[in-house]
Parts: C-alpha cells; structure tokens; sequence
C-alpha cells in the first residue's frame, strides 16, 4: 500500500511549544508510527508546490491521512476536487481531528461540519461503542487523554455509518469521536483527538487506531462502477 | 406549513407530448395534490427571476420539492448555498426523480449520484422495504407503474438512513427508490419515480407517498444548534 | 390512541423512600402527564392476574411503555411471545431504564442488554445528537438530572437505528441513551432515565421525550406484511 | 483461523437428485472450495451427536457457516444458547440461504425473518449495492443464477447495518440478499443464494462471496466487556 500522510504544516513553523512536540511536524509524526517493510508512507504539506499533490501521486494512493486547522481555505479547490474524485473511486480517507473543518472533509459530508470547541487542558476518555470493530482492535475499553482540547456535540455530520468512539470530556460534553463512512468506492474514517499543542500522536493507543483505520479504509481495488445509459438485460415488453 | 413546489418547466413548454401529460407543468400537478385547507402550496420555476425564489420565500418555506432535469446546471450557486443552508436550519426537502443530479442534491450528499437509466416504456414494480415507515403508510405492497424510465443500481449514494422502497425494473435492474436522509436539523426524501413522459404523478400511490413525504421531512421547528468556542459546564482540573 | 403504561410496581410497594416519590407507581406518575382528551391511557402492573394483559387488551393497545427491573423473570413467557407477536405487528413500544434487561428487550434485540452501572447519585447530561429528530422536538441541546443511576459502555445493544441521546456522567462514563429501533411493522424507542429512586419522570423535559416517543412509536396502521409461498407476478422462462 | 461448515444434511441423503448435485453434502461442497494451508476447515451435521457440536469445539471455531431448512426445531435450544453467546463474545457466523429461519438467526435478529418464497426454476441476478464493501471484493456488477428458488420481500429482518446486494428476480420480486450484522463482539453475514436443488455453491462468484464474507465476519480477538457495578473513574459530587 502507499499512504500519504498530508499536513498543513503551520503551527509546528511558527510556534515553539507545538514545535516541541513534533519537531519533524504532525505528519513526520504519524509517519514514522506507520513506517513498515509492506507499505510506502510518504507526506506532504500544504506550502509545498500544489500542496505536495500530483495527479500521479494521488493516482498511486491508497490511503490518505489528512490534518489540517489554519488554511482550510488556502487548499485549492482544484485539489479538493481531485481528492473527492480519488474517494469515490476507492481511495481511503482518513481525516484527524481539525480536519472536521477541512474543504475535502466537508464536501464529503454534505454538512457544516461545525461544533463545540474548547482549549482548557481537560481530561478526554474515548469509549470503544463497537467492540466487534477492526478499527477498535486492540485498544481496551478506553483510551484516555490526559489533555486535549475540548470537541462537543451538535456535531454537524451525517449520521455515522459506523460509531466506533465516542468521547467523555471533564468539562462536561460528548462527542462521536471516532465515524466511518463510505463514498462511491471509498471509506473514510474520521478520527478526533490531536490538538497540535499536545503530545496525542505520540501515544500508543491513538497510533494503533489510526493504524487499525488505514487498513479498514484500503481500498478494495474494484473498478469503478458504469453509469449512464444501460442496455436491458432482460426482454421488455414480452 | 408552507410547501414549496420547484419545477425546472421546460419540457413542458418545448415536448407536446409532455405538454399533454401535465398541462400545468409537473410543480402544477404536484400543487394541485397537495392543496388542502391547512397548509398553503407554492410554486417556483427556473426560468422565473431568481429561478422563482426569494430569502423570504425560503424563510418561511416548511418543505421544499424539486424536480429538475435537463437544466441543473442553470440553478446559481447562490440559491444552491441558500437552500442547503436552509435544510441545515431544518426545511425539509423533497427530490424527485432526475433530481439526483440537481446541485443540492448532489452538495448535500457529497458523493456524484450518478445511476444507469434506460427510456424503454418498461414496467416498474417499488417494493415496500420498510412497513413501519410513515412514508410508506396507506401504500400496499408494492406500487407498479406500468412505463416508467429505468434507473439502476448501483446509485451513488450514501447508504440511505433508511430504505422504503426498492425498485424492480422489467429490464433485469434494481434500486434504491425511497431513501430518506438527515443533514443538520433538516431531513430529505429521495424517491425515484417521475420522467416527463409518463403520467406517474397523476398515480394515486405516487401521490399518497408524497404527502407521506412531505409530513415526514417537515421540521421539527428548534433552534439551530449552538456551535464554536464553548464555556465548560463542570470544573475542570479539580 | 390507546396508551398501556405498564410497570413492574413492586419498589413503590416495598421501599417507603420510592413510595414518596411515586405515590401512584411510576405507572400512575406516567399515565398522569400522558392523559390527554384525545388518548385512552391505561396501566397494567406485573402483580394483577396475567401481569394485567389480556388478549383484547393487547390488540388494542397502539404503545406500549415496559418499566420493570427485579422482577423480569417473573414475566411469563407467553406473554413475552404475545408482546412480541403484536410489535411485529406495529404496536409501539417503549422500553424504560432498566426495562433494558426485560425479556422483552432482549428478544427484540437479540443480544445481551448488558451495561455498566452504578448508584452514586451522580449528575446525567444526555445531549441531543440529532436534532431533526421528533423524539427531541421542544429540548434543547441537552437535558441534565442532578442525580441519577449511571449506565456506562459498553451497552450490548445492536447498534441503534437513530441515536436521539448520548449520556454524559459525572463519574466518567457515557451511553446510547436514546435510541429507536424497527422491528416488523413496529417501532421501538429505548430511553435510559428513570432509576426509582429519584423524581425522573416527574422531570418536564423527561416527560416531553416520553410524550414525543409515544407519537414516534404510533402505529402506521398498515396490514401485516404476506409471507410464504407466492405465485410469479411475472412470466417465468420466457 | 478455524472455520467450522454446518449443515443439516437431511435433503442431501433422501433426495437423489440434491445428492447428485451435493455428493459430499452442502457442507462438503462449502469445505472443498474454502479449504487453504492456512485456516482449518471443520464440518458438522444435524444428525452426529450433539448436532457434531461440543463445547471444546465452538469455543475454537473463529468463524461458523450455518446451513438449514427442513429441521430447524430439531437443533435442540441447549445448543443455539451455546452458539448465541459464542457470536457475542466475537465469532463470525454466516447464515446461508434457508437459515433465514433458523433458531440462532432469529434468535440474534429478534424477527421472524419470514420472507415470500417460490420454486420455480427462475433467474436471480444479485446487485452489488455497497462497492466499498470487503464482501463483494472480486464480485462484477452483479451475480447471475440460471435457476434459483425466489426469496422475496417483505423480508422481516431488522434493517441491515450494512446492504452488500439486492437481488432481483425474473418472477417480478426484489429481496436484500447480502446483510451484515454485529451482535456484540460478533459479526453476521446472511446471504441468500443456496437451495439445495441447484448448484449454486459451485459457481465461482457464490464461492468467493463466502470466502471474502469469511474474513469479514473474522473475530478482531478483544476480551468480552466488562458488565455489571462499575466503580468511578471520576470524582463524584465535588
């Protein structure tokens, strides 16, 4: 498989602390966690040309892992487009936390995307709802966050398909925290923790799910369907 | 409630023989079912300024039908982004037929929505795939629309919330007929049945199901939900 | 419509601190905010002759509400069978708190019910997760008890068709606290709150949701579907 | 992995013409093509002891194939009590065709999975509905069957978590023929084709639907959760 670990790539440029916790960048970070013999994992970030992107390159992807929170808006609608086209073919997506806001994202979705937020250190428990779930494999009964930035309910989204985490916050708040869709031919997996400024992709339970997720969104490697007009395989009219 | 009837009325006016079928334009027919003491029944076409809309006909619109067709590329963006605003705020919505491929439709689905179809007078049989739906409430067991166009699977949707009905097509395909979707506060009916060219909207069944519809997407009248930068409602950090 | 409100009424008999909450049994206190001039709401109790079921009773009865908690196994079997029978007809049920283990829940659902649980007088916040909902019409985002019994994931429930509530608890738990099901021509609406030892349902908000419930769960009073051998409706080899 | 092939085995042994077809039994048939080096393939029968079931057994089976029709009451409760839990602690099941009516389906379903059924030598073609899907990995368009016996709906099961195919029929029926399910820690996956008179488990495609379902319904191996009297993970009442 390859993977391609995409990143806008700000905060850890201009802001020490966030720097700190990933000196090589969020995607660096999820790279190296999902670096193996079997699959290639490549990155790419906002500010280089096309955002890193290529036809080829997204062409050859199977899986796509996608953060990004300041510049939304700077990502070319000519490459969301081009993504959305690589979903409903096949490709896996699998979009991290500010990504909820993400143009790709909400695209999919058909929503807002919007929701509660808040930055207050506060404690985040992720409950496993779907035991049966290959995303859930190997994580207990919870994962818990010491702290993490606040994310709560009305979020605005379809209907999970699939409800695989949902979150506790000391603050008071729920959350659907860990949703799988499914387009054309492709699965997403949204994820929710990882705020830049806390150390989450470092820890062994987030990295297994997002691990557990990119082989549950891989593509099945199908064509794509035929549409349009449609000889009858049956008489009519007999 | 105030019910809205869009109609893209132009087969109508340039096809005699559609001209005949629905004399009044298909939003005519539609109108003309619907009618009744309590709820007043409105209609819009796209040729009209504006495509027949205003931001104070929206505003007050309960429930909003669309049919369109050859045309979907001449609805602006504008009223695009008003109209799903307005199903996110909690209108509901009512697409019929060659209205998969409308904008909103398309835009709230976030997939291409794309199907096989066949214009070959051919009998379809809509199977009632969900008895304790409201929708499918009054309707038997199946409706048969003796010349319909064919559309087949498969259909690029998001798997339906929930499937009342399934269609069987002389000529070998099957589909997904009546699917209903929730977006934000809003709620949405796709139902498949309805070329120009064939009666159905004069059908009885067909009629009694959208009324079901238009009870069933209609909103439940709360508050857009609360979004952004939120206090936290218990201590934190005790 | 016909309303039976039945309740197991064996801690209001037992236990004086219950009695003074529920004078009239959690049955009466229910029956008390659902009596209205157009519905006819009874009550039945597990100690009466046939647990205060009849044939006739059950036929006409539109919904069913089911609160009990020591006593399940004291439910006799036939009646479970005959409830059963008249859901997949389309009555429409509602299950209560710890009616999560009743035979009846665990039939229609076809797993273990099992939960977490816990009597700390802890706060409940359970948050409105789809706001198009007719179960949440007239609550707001999100309805909070002071005190009440805490259910905890993982709740070995099918994974509900609609999610209307997700609990949040004070000792760090959440859970599916709203959910619907289909079963047959029926509908079926499963809502946490209501540990007999505090004043729940003598809670406005609790007692809107049971009300919306009760007209979410109405029959559509359509004919049982036919089952069995069936004749073609088309030409077989042709 | 170890995949255990049930099946009742009685039409098999009185019918020459269903022996002819099946000459090592359906369960045979079934071994034969799911066989490799790396799983292994056990069978069972109605009439062994014990339905050739024992404790030791299920408790090593990853995966149960379940075949059935005419003796369904004759698998005796002790034994679907034992196979129900073993679902909700994680094994896979599949349930083929007739098993719609078997004790363990009905039981994890909570219907009466009744359906319409006809034996007339008729064409089924099976529509892959859900592209995305593992299930139909390696599957075109769709699955045609010559001559198979017609299910047809209403087909009284709880809705699918997940519709893999929809069958049409050329007497004029539809019927969701491919469904998942998750009941705990298990996962289900019923698929319809399989009457005994046709040789409907030698056709290729049949054959890789049931391999791909078998990895499917795989268990992912996490402990049963943890139910009952749960203490704080939190501070109560601060």
């Amino acid at each position: 498989m390859q993977i391609l670990v995409w990143n806008e790539y700000r905060h850890e440029k201009k802001n020490n602390e966030v720097a700190k916790i990933y000196p090589n960048g969020i995607h660096g970070a999820i790279k190296s966690f999902l670096d193996n013999d079997e699959d290639q994992v490549l990155t790419a970030t906002l500010d280089e040309e096309n955002h890193g992107l290529s036809d080829e390159l997204l062409e050859n992807t199977d899986v796509l892992i996608w953060w990004g929170h300041l510049a939304h808006h700077e990502v070319a609608d000519e490459w969301v487009e081009k993504i959305h086209q690589r979903v409903l073919q096949g490709m896996g997506l699998i979009v991290l936390h500010s990504g909820h806001f993400s143009k790709i994202f909400k695209k999919l979705m058909g929503t807002s995307c919007d929701l509660k937020w808040r930055e207050a250190d506060e404690k985040e428990r992720l409950w496993v709802i779907d035991p049966s779930h290959p995303i859930a494999k190997g994580i207990g009964e919870y994962i818990e966050l010491e702290k993490e930035e606040m994310y709560g309910e009305h979020f605005d989204i379809p209907t999970p398909e699939e409800l695989v985490f949902m979150s506790w916050f000391e603050g008071g708040e729920v959350f659907r925290s860990g949703c799988t869709y499914r387009r054309g031919n492709g699965k997403i997996f949204y994820f929710r923790p990882g705020h830049e400024a806390y150390p989450t992709y470092h820890q062994a339970q987030i990295q297994q799910v997002i691990k557990n997720a990119v082989n549950w969104v891989a593509p099945v490697g199908r064509d794509y369907p035929t549409y349009g007009n449609a000889k009858p395989l049956e008489n009519i009219n007999k």
